[in-house]
């Protein structure tokens, strides 16, 4: 029984509009920010839809809302899909929403037109994917994979509230998060917005996500010497700019020669004194760089900070290398790609296989169960700003995929 | 008769010293502004010691101090040497009032040993060089060559104090500007720190100014578009910050390529948004470009905007190129560049031709007749600082150059 978009895409996009207005606030525009009363109501709404749809739905100990139909055989291990319903900052409406309601819509059609599957089958909403309240963000997903330690509870919002005291105003106990661990996960499904150009440019609807990026944030500082910009020759000077500038292109060209997915970004600069008619002292820059393969992210990383060592030893200047945040990729499991792969197929959409270049609950998910991701096209690759949006029929040809792919492993 | 630095250094640095307490404001150092009671008191304390040494002193109307000696020839053009007494805030001690005491201390000399001069010989103390009290500077020598037109005396300070306003404050009627124009210069020479490092990493004490430089400064503004730093491949960015730092190491390659005297720098750069994962949108920078071959300063200006354009069409990219700031080239005068090497050699002194990257009164006077300038080292290159520093041997050693080159101009 092959669920359609047709199928699929009235009940979707019916729910995704009756969570955008939840969590706007003035002057700011849609910040639903994990552990407040409008994340609840968003919890409380989705869970009256769960139970509409034969689901049973609680709220776990770290905030999730998992609504679960029970499988017929018994002691298989769990089959789950979702995403997240907390926002950015003036936020979107489908980063998030958009995965946690196609699996609910999907598992209610395979419910109804197949009756109870062999499998349980789980739809996740999770607590706190964005870092927009609490610094790291992935807190229901942490709370499944028992990451949640004391020194991440300890961590504070804008207001200096905790994330423990945040959860214990929302009615969770945070001495209760063991009981928030699962180890009974056999699979993942996560549905998303792709957040960029890609499946737009290459012209395809569905992104089949073969791994999620690993990162590394380097904040690297050039020290030259300060000398007058008319009396100085080039010979002798100690310039800051000139060689973070051959920094940023070396390592541009390194990642660039290696080839896709491999990505590197100089975001931030700052230069001292800031005088057109001086020579830069003081240069800090930002890396950050991208890959998917672990083997050749280290290689890369490795090349990037010798080559601009090589640099700074040219130029006579100093160079210190400051590593602030390291993530390793997260390969798919590659069985889930394929059942992904086969269901778009049978839907006849047209695939391109990608990485995520951004962290998502699938990526922690994938440290207790196998995990995997679908991505549909994100409009002029807009995401994390009103202006994201997804066509109805791109959102649920991404829900029939999904649903597809939740049959082969749950009902089949 | 030879002067030798043996002769001058004691009288030079007894008058140096004598001037440096003044102007020193409390938690700011030596700032001593052009109009202000304590330029006045230098200039009357400069203008003693000319009455002293036998010359005669007077300010024109654009607040310079001028001391003369009647040449002994009727109707020769005057020979000329001085510099400036103000500062910049935060100033140093040599920068101006060497090369006006330096002038002085020869003249004074060669009358004692000489008699009267052929020529008539003015020592000039010029006001308002730096720009640090009003944009633009050269406020004495641009009051000799005509420049100071009302749009020019209109300029505020930063209380908002017109330069009309402080001339008349000062007692300087600026109704009166057109009597300080001069037409009866037939040479000026102008001793001065280096303020960079050249002549010492050379070994040489004397600096022959064979040009001083000409400038161009650009404000570069490259649009790209702000894109996720991890789900925007390589290829679909338009990349404000990668094709920045490209323009910069391009232009900074063009220019060395070309070789001395030419230098360019980038001393400023600002990125938007400034996120460590978000592709930079726009990224505004300066280039300061230097050179002093009029031709060759043209073709470079050129080559270099080319270049930059070329990069921002290859990297898919926008560039505003916005000229601020365009000095053309003032060579100094050859016979008088000759007569100062011959004076160095006389007195067996090292020396290194070279150009002047900074601007200096010499450059203005240039427009109203043959100009040239010697330079002597800066320690570490240091300049527009409280730790500028000349030693009393080396600031003789110029000034003997100097007292060599006017004995042969004025008295021969």
């Amino acid at each position: 029984m092959l669920l359609t978009p047709e199928t699929l895409v009235g009940p979707l996009m019916e729910k995704i509009e009756a969570l955008a207005p939840i969590g706007r606030l003035p002057g700011i525009g849609l910040w639903r920010r994990s552990f407040t009363a409008d994340e609840a109501t968003c919890m409380d709404l989705v869970a009256g839809w769960m139970k509409e749809a034969g689901l049973s739905a609680r709220r776990d100990a770290a905030g999730n809302l998992i609504g679960r139909l029970d499988g017929t055989s018994g002691h298989l291990p769990v089959i789950a899909a979702g995403s997240h319903l907390d926002s950015v900052r003036n936020g979107g409406n489908f980063d998030g929403p958009l995965g946690t309601i196609a699996a609910l819509v999907a598992v209610e059609n395979l419910n109804r037109t197949l009756g109870r599957p062999r499998h349980p089958v789980e739809v996740v909403a999770f607590t706190g994917e964005e870092g927009s309240r609490f610094p790291g963000g992935f807190i229901g997903s942490r709370g499944l994979t028992g990451e949640l330690t004391p020194a991440e509870l300890a961590k504070t919002d804008a207001d200096g509230i905790s994330m423990a005291q945040a959860m214990r105003d929302a009615g969770f106990d945070p001495a209760r998060l063991p009981s928030a661990r699962r180890s009974d996960w056999g699979g993942f499904l996560e549905l998303h917005i792709e957040q960029g150009r890609v499946l737009e440019s290459r012209g395809a609807s569905i992104g089949l996500v073969y791994a999620i990026v690993g990162m590394q944030q380097v904040q690297v500082t050039v020290r030259g010497r300060a000398d007058h910009a008319g009396t100085t020759p080039m010979d002798l000077r100690h310039d800051a700019m000139r060689a973070a500038a051959e920094m940023i292109l070396s390592a541009t060209e390194i990642v660039e020669a290696e080839g896709p997915p491999a990505v590197i970004t100089t975001g931030r600069l700052e230069v001292e004194p800031s005088a057109t008619n001086v020579v830069a002292e003081e240069v800090r820059f930002t890396f950050d760089f991208r890959d998917a393969d672990p083997a050749r992210r280290l290689r890369l990383a490795a090349e990037i900070r010798a080559r601009c060592a090589g640099v700074a030893a040219r130029r006579r200047v100093t160079m210190d290398w400051e590593i602030f945040h390291d993530v390793e990729p997260t390969p798919c499991d590659e069985r889930l790609v394929e059942l992904l792969a086969a269901s778009a197929e049978e839907l006849r959409l047209p695939t391109h296989r990608m990485v995520s270049g951004a962290g998502h609950d699938a990526m922690v998910v994938a440290r207790i169960c196998p995990a995997a991701m679908v991505f549909v096209p994100s409009r002029g690759g807009r995401s994390h700003t009103p202006d994201e949006y997804t066509t109805p029929e791109q959102c649920a040809q991404g829900a029939a995929v999904l649903a597809g792919a939740l049959r082969r492993l749950a009902w089949g």
